[in-house]
């Protein structure tokens, strides 16, 4: 059925978000979401101050068996179709049934949920694909336990091998701290794709801004549109993330340390100024919309106005030539051997004369 | 009467909202609305994580006998036209003369409020009438007592059937919870149909879209401002929802148990996510109409353009073949006999150049 | 002088609001509004679960002396323009100078302001001049003591008679109530009028709204720029009663008893709802306006693009007959016999073309 | 320089307070703003129940010697450019350099700061200059201490005068209150100069709408706007007054006696109205901006479309004109005795028809 | 890597500060901004009332030795790029990883963190480069510890060495005071600087305003929208500061004492005074947009509606000169000797009655 569905018309990403929410009995899970990957992948990674080591245990009923005193452990999951897979791994860890639901569902809002033994955190995932020329808005859970960090994410996140790679050099601070800091980093992250996401939008707009100012074409003002409608896409994304993050710093939980909260500031600072690049480039978008309609309005209307004036300055002239198109019998002029001459001369003299005039308005 | 106002024009919702709200003593109950199903009904179901059972009990006065220790009752009463039955049910179970004003009165907006044997909470039911193409907006009443649940709604509830369904079998949650839980149940299955409500909406809104780029028409206008009030509609009934649901989870009240409330979180999620998509949908709309208005102008302004050149290519031959009709006795050029064919040509000539100078300026 | 300021050009109501406010000594009174009535009238009622009578004292010294334990007082006085008899009445009951000078000054917002032995309220009284066509906007102070309520209005309310007329029926609720429910009931009964006035607007609105978009007329602009600004007023009426009646409601003020509080309870939502249908006739008139606009422009635009093909069709056909008008000596055509049918078959092929392409292009 | 200064164009009033506050040291005091009288005036007067009197003190080093026990002493300083005068009053009565500083500095929000033994006040004098057509927009501080009350403003105050007059009769309140109810009465009489320049302001709108609504003309868009901005700048001085009565009303200062509260919440009452008021007319303003622009639009589209009408009532009868200047051997119809009436005839017809077909569609 | 930038095309500044912010470890200190200057100076000043002096200490290890207690030392570190020499500086003194990240990073937006022994503040310094026409926006970092104050700038800032200058001077008041008042000398010595630049705009501003009003040309359309965008960027420059202000006037910690804050406020203050005065030319250039448009309108329709009357004018007189072009036999009017003349007195008649009836309707 997945199959056939791939076939059909694509869903838009709202209506999508939407049938994946109708009719289930609560705490029921069931994935909703569009398989991304073959496979499900479980990595698993256990670190201390003096050692990092990747454990293969691929049987999520061991996983928490893994877990060890004094060391951080992160599992992390990419894929989530196999819903008994989540599942299984999730109710070994003594996960709430809603929680499950809310990992399954990917297209919520950023949200932080506290519950006796551990945090829940969802973020979006924000990245752009050039292929496709489309913003790429995947979920990551997270759930910050006591020595372990559990994310989830619907296919294997470039950002997440780079933090891998960092967790193997001891020089790094990661190291040295506890499960809440490996949550920041995977946080921080995250956070870190918007801005290379916003540099690549930000390109493009500023692009299109100035083709917009040296010659604008009728297709531009669907791609204003696009653009904005991606950066509102974006700040749906990051607004309730705010609110997610000062959360966390205001949580009284004990899995956060008091030497982790300036780094959840930080993050804070971060998503602030997220959103200050999101609301400047709507400003800009704003902007190019209305200099498209003037520049749009301005052009079609010089137009309309180059042509009246050349018809304008002919309407006198096929006047005269009418007058002395008259088959009166008496028209004394018509006898004169310098008449068509003069009436050539009135005719420049009076184009002349209007073409001052109009060059005096600024009218072409 | 009743029938008489049928014929009459039908009065638009607000106006009918307006008019049931004026002149009653207070506390004096009336039912205000419009009557939707012929005979009221009452259906009492009964269960534990043991047993669920269906009481036939029909008689109001009997109705809080049916009442267990450790079972949860669910009295579900559709058409709310007899005031004299609801009054009778509501008096029995000691509920404030306010409330069921509030229960027969059916425009509220959301609300929850607390009194001390029970909670008041009011719902909106949105759903989508494809044969009268037009928003269903009911109203819900749920009374939440200690061990059972009021619901009064307009007309027999589709979704609540399928609830009982779920009731039935033993191994879902609810059977295991007490009456908090079912009024949840309740309240999510409402919400569930606006996700449907906008996803319909929504298939609609994105097909105008289309076809607006496509091939933009006048009475795209009509339908643009159709759906924007829809959503505004939608708006209303949602809206006040947020901080219904919010009262409800920040409520001291004993009759919400803790372990209750991360279900009614998860419904304050939703309620978010509602709010969200039709807030994007309100953005698309008012694209939309920017798009539409821009286009209508564009198109408009695009005939006015090719009309006014093929005018003004014209202009000049006119001129010219006004001077060779003009009849002064000298005119050395009527006398030649290439004057003709010279004539053609140089007008040829003039159309051609004036055709080149307009393409390069992009003006057809 | 009253008069002959009846005969100048009556002053807008937002003037008449501003020159009442200037230039006296604080706490000084002095009546500021419109003489509505010829002669004052005062009426006092008395009434307790028993028994109902009102009392013939028209001396407002002795009216404190009315006033029984056990029975609930009402004293109503109708016309503000003799001073000194609300001052004396005031005086009596031990009023602050500040509250009589904003019961005389007839303009005020809705607010309510706390005494130690008695509460303030101001409400607006509207309703809706058929004859004038104009909204009439009130003033109704009300003072809530310990068994009496004084209620200053300025002219007789006729909602105020049906509530006399209620509470000679001893089978009311209100009957069996103390002060606290009287004041809640003429806050009532004064609130339900907002609803009747909006649902007058209300229709007069809807059938506009359907002249607009079968005929619409250039007047029309102005009429819904009426709505709008009366919709304003009414906002301005309503939107601070909410703060009002919420803070009667969480007021610590003994003279009002927990029993009563459900009843302003029921009352704000009321206000919360007449402010909803503001909204929405504000939202329905924004979208008049934009209908307006557009099918205004529309039709200019259709009328400009009729008469342009129009002119567009003959301009080829005078081109050709101002060929053959020419007075060449060598033009063959015109020697030949079918030269003139030739030309008019020729010029009717290029109508029929060229009407056609207008009809594809869909320009009429 | 001040006077080399009046020779150069003058300052727009948001240049100029820029320039005023650029380059001094924190706490250093220096006069900005513009000189408006000659000689700065000290007038000081005292009061308590039984006695009033003017004392005639010029020199401010001894002006705290003149305070007495028991009575009020007012100490009104007119004329703020003596910088040494302000500095050595305020000096002697031990007052923070920054207030220092704010009062000789005229462009401050209004705002209320509390300091251990008095309180500091500014609020913005509003009036309506005739003769220069703008707004008067100055400075008035206040600082109240236990037992008297300080006041500079730019130039003499006539509303201060009043309050003098009133000072000298005992029968008024102030006579028997304290310093608190002196300032009091200070704020009130500059607050009900917003009401009468918001009169006066609100006529000449009043007549400029009604005008617009009559006869729109060109120079009536920079009327509108500068009736806006104007507004604008009422709201500036007013919106920030609104927290700052606020937080004397809320002050726990001793200064401020719970009997002086009811007056200060009257004075909040008033500057919530004068915004109602700046709103009202802010919104009026917006609709006339809006008739405005769709008048002129409406005006010009309706002579563009008369005068097309005109263009194409004689389109084709120069057309028919044509057909018969044409030049064939063979035109039957020249030869025919009737063929000019009959072609006359035709032509008046053709121009009935088009007329009646013009008139039927509306269209002149 | 650096110069190579420099020779591509300049990113935009909300580009490169997106570029900066990507894929770093958090904590990991890197310089990113554009380098400003050749070579890092470090500046240390002491004083105390009686004693100034400047201490020339380069070395970064060393300077925590300077410190002495009584004494206020001032370290001024201008030019970011060399981030061994920050990060060196910033460790010795015990600062936090992400504050030294924050003073690195050059495009944060004004915040306050409080930490354990120091308050660690960012403000924008803003300028106006009038060569390169545009606005300069950097960063000021403050540490604010006990007895010292550590600045960070981009390069050398004018406003400070002015600063140094009054510090030298015993009489001034900073001599007295500790490290929180030189602290605020800083802040207020940047603020000043916004109220330059805005006079600096808002000349500009107003210059473009009187030509705008007197003679609009299509190019003020950009530069109206490049003022707003420098409105927009001073005000996100400002927005944040007002809350960073107050965090600090109502932060516990020691370091600020409270004879300090009166300082404070009045530097909140003169925040809400920049904002008001960038708000004020929000709306300034909003009316301008307006009147820009409206008039670019105006003045293409009165062209049109020009030629519109030129064109009319003829067309009537060419319809009757071409009724005489007709070469019908019979046609008496053009036997008759007074024919010629005749038509001409008749077109000339049309023309005058036309031209009257036109400016009648001032149509011209």
């Amino acid at each position: 059925m997945q199959h056939r569905k791939e076939k059909k018309k694509k869903k838009s990403p709202i209506l999508s978000q939407l049938s994946e929410k109708i009719g289930d009995a609560p705490g029921q899970c069931r994935f909703v979401g569009e398989r991304k990957i073959d496979e499900p992948a479980i990595r698993v990674f256990q670190y201390d101050a003096s050692e990092f080591r990747e454990i293969n245990e691929n049987d999520p009923e061991k996983l928490p068996q893994v877990l060890r005193q004094e060391s951080v452990t992160w599992i992390d999951v990419s894929g989530l179709h196999d819903k008994n897979l989540i599942e299984k791994i999730c109710t070994r860890f003594f996960i709430h049934p809603l929680v499950i639901e809310d990992i399954l569902e990917t297209s919520h809002r950023p949200k932080m949920d506290e519950y006796d033994d551990y945090l829940f955190v969802i973020l979006r995932i924000i990245g752009y694909d050039d292929q496709k020329d489309e913003i790429v808005n995947e979920q990551l859970s997270l759930i910050l336990g006591d020595g372990f960090v559990l994310s989830f994410v619907e296919r294997p996140n470039p950002r997440f091998l780079q933090l891998v790679e960092r967790l193997k050099n001891p020089k790094y601070r990661i190291r040295k701290e506890q499960s809440d800091y490996l949550a920041y980093a995977l946080m921080d992250a995250t956070i870190d794709d918007y801005f290379s996401t916003l540099e690549i939008l930000g390109e493009k707009i500023e692009t299109l801004q100035e083709e917009l100012l040296s010659d604008p074409q009728p297709d531009m003002l669907e791609q204003i549109h696009t653009f904005k409608s991606r950066m509102i896409e974006l700040r749906r994304a990051v607004w309730p993330l705010r609110e997610t993050i000062g959360k966390l710093e205001r949580s009284e939980s004990e899995l956060i340390r008091p030497t982790t909260l300036p780094y959840f500031r930080d993050l804070y600072d971060n998503v602030i100024q997220v959103m200050d690049v999101i609301e400047n480039y709507r400003d800009i978008l704003a902007g190019m919309l209305d200099t498209f309609l003037s520049s749009v309005s301005n052009r079609m209307n010089e137009v309309m106005q180059r042509l009246t004036v050349i018809a304008t300055l002919f309407i006198p002239l096929t006047f005269i030539v009418g007058v002395y198109g008259m088959n009166f019998e008496w028209m004394p002029e018509l006898k004169l051997k310098w008449g068509y001459p003069a009436v050539w001369v009135l005719m420049i003299v009076i184009t002349l004369v209007q073409l001052r005039y109009f060059r005096k308005k600024g009218w072409f």
